[in-house]
């Protein structure tokens, strides 16, 4: 974890937050290493075939993730409080006793995903875990843009990588790509693959698109049409349904744009708190855009109010989320 | 392996083909742990950004890949020839000083793709290996439906596991999912995670569609009125640009079409020898389909004159490749 540890605070050197770089994340990352350990001998608990046999056996490695974060953090000091997509309620991540080490000015909370993706376990497809850090006691009623400070995607796939982005006061935002190795003793090995990630400016060579909640196209005659634009174009269609894929997909390739609709018939279902907002500031750390569908407005402008907030997702880079919010004819009611 | 062994001999009672149960698949499965093994810790050579450096640095992992394999079955006598797409000549798999082994009538021949899917490597989703395995010492100028006996494909994600379709004469064609484990010395634990995998008849909870090259799309009303076929009908869209992940999807969750069309802007580019044949008869082992989208007829009906064949693929449930036959007009100039 040296380098990590040690790019973190290269990054991060005119703010002033130690435990960030030398604590929370790589306690967050250590996590991801100990799921994705999990993951790779799971065969029986993914075992699929009937969706309804699935559905139940599924909630095991769901749980097995929650577990490995929730133990994890508690000896982590400077995060006092947490909640997940598992167990929606911030609490304290520890015990009231433990409360009182001295975390100077830095105290976090965070919301996470423990594993997202679900539907795409069974055929052994790319997963992930998503992770908000917020500045404070709670990521409730302030403002997302300014109380959450970092997020990281843990992505489980052949290999086992993550996307870190961190966005202070006193430093310039940043995102950046490790990968994991094996653990030895209880060590993480990581390497920072991508130090520095930003969506490229046109021209594309490769434009990328990710239509999510395609049956919405069925009902609303707008997206179909902007679905019908993309392949006129010749977009080329990435779409795992994994929500973590395929922001990274984005991420790594430099372009992409990605949109889950919401329609009458087709409610909204991403998690504002556990979902949205962290992929809402990985988005704006590499210079990309993250509105809502309906109002189309910033992810980020809107405090949360609830745990259980729900919403759509347009991101990606700023050419393409401004073609959808035209196409989509966003924010004319919001 | 010896559950894999195990459940092989019982599938194949009936049959006498001894070598190819206790060592062509098991030696071939072992190569799909070694690769996984060495894709797990290969960050750097999967970094990538732009894709120009990106398209330079695949090759590496690629080459590390067939050369697990081409070592592995050095050491198993009845594979008497191989080729693969980096090397797509057929060759004797050993010194020719070996080639007086005594394999009984067992001898055969395989076709492989050491690693699939090349473009999404770098964002960390799933990818695979495609092998064929065919009676003799040629795949070429038989019959494929014939000659091809069984067929394996390596699923690297958050897990690594591998189906595999065997069709011998004397014996009941099958088609099965295993889940490998660590290696420890030398040796791949294996457990059967879905002993016997067949595609679901109606009704269906959910129908998934995998249109690949939807580019052609932009060129070819028929193929954008089938896909806006499956949106208004509120198929689920899962399409991950990998071939493994694709068909594998459409495997585990037991139902699903794969398109992947050819126009005269958008040439056919799946190899045949390498990746459709084992993947035809893997959908044939299931009660699927998988045809050639020009012509209409079964990809397994047609000699393989050279290892560089090209084509185009439609496969998935036998009424879902009918659709596609008569919305695509398929077989009208065949």
């Amino acid at each position: 974890m040296k380098s990590l540890v040690d790019h973190l605070e290269a990054s991060l050197e005119s703010a002033n937050r130690p435990l960030l770089c030398n604590s929370v994340i790589p306690t967050l990352v250590h996590c991801i290493n100990l799921i994705a350990e999990e993951l790779r001998s799971s065969h029986q608990v993914a075992a699929a075939g009937s969706s309804n046999a699935f559905g139940d056996e599924q909630l095991n490695v769901d749980v097995l993730a929650e577990k490995i974060i929730r133990d994890k953090i508690r000896n982590c000091s400077s995060i006092v409080t947490a909640s997940s997509e598992e167990d929606p309620v911030e609490n304290p991540a520890r015990e009231a006793s433990d409360h009182e080490a001295d975390t100077g000015d830095e105290r976090y909370t965070i919301a996470f995903d423990p594993l997202d993706g679900s539907s795409i376990i069974a055929p052994n497809w790319t997963v992930g875990t998503i992770i908000g850090i917020w500045d404070g006691v709670s990521a409730l009623h302030g403002v997302p843009s300014e109380k959450q400070v970092a997020a990281i995607l843990g992505v489980y796939g052949p290999r086992t990588t993550a996307i870190i982005a961190v966005r202070v006061p006193g430093a310039a935002p940043t995102c950046f790509e490790i990968g994991l190795g094996q653990e030895h003793e209880q060590l993480t090995t990581c390497e920072i693959v991508h130090p520095r990630i930003n969506l490229l400016g046109p021209p594309f060579k490769t434009r990328y698109f990710a239509p999510a909640n395609m049956r919405a196209a069925a009902e609303d005659e707008k997206y179909l049409q902007l679905v019908t634009h993309y392949i006129q174009n010749k977009y080329t269609l990435r779409y795992s349904g994994g929500l973590v894929p395929d922001i990274v997909h984005t991420l790594v390739k430099g372009h992409g744009i990605y949109i889950s609709p919401v329609t009458d018939a087709s409610k909204a279902k991403l998690r504002r708190l556990y979902e949205l907002t962290p992929i809402a500031l990985i988005m704006e750390c590499v210079g990309a855009k993250a509105i809502d569908p309906v109002t189309g407005e910033d992810i980020l402008a809107r405090p949360i109010e609830n745990c259980d907030e729900r919403a759509g997702l347009v991101c990606g880079t700023a050419e393409e989320v401004s073609l959808v919010k035209q196409s989509l004819k966003l924010g004319l009611h919001g």
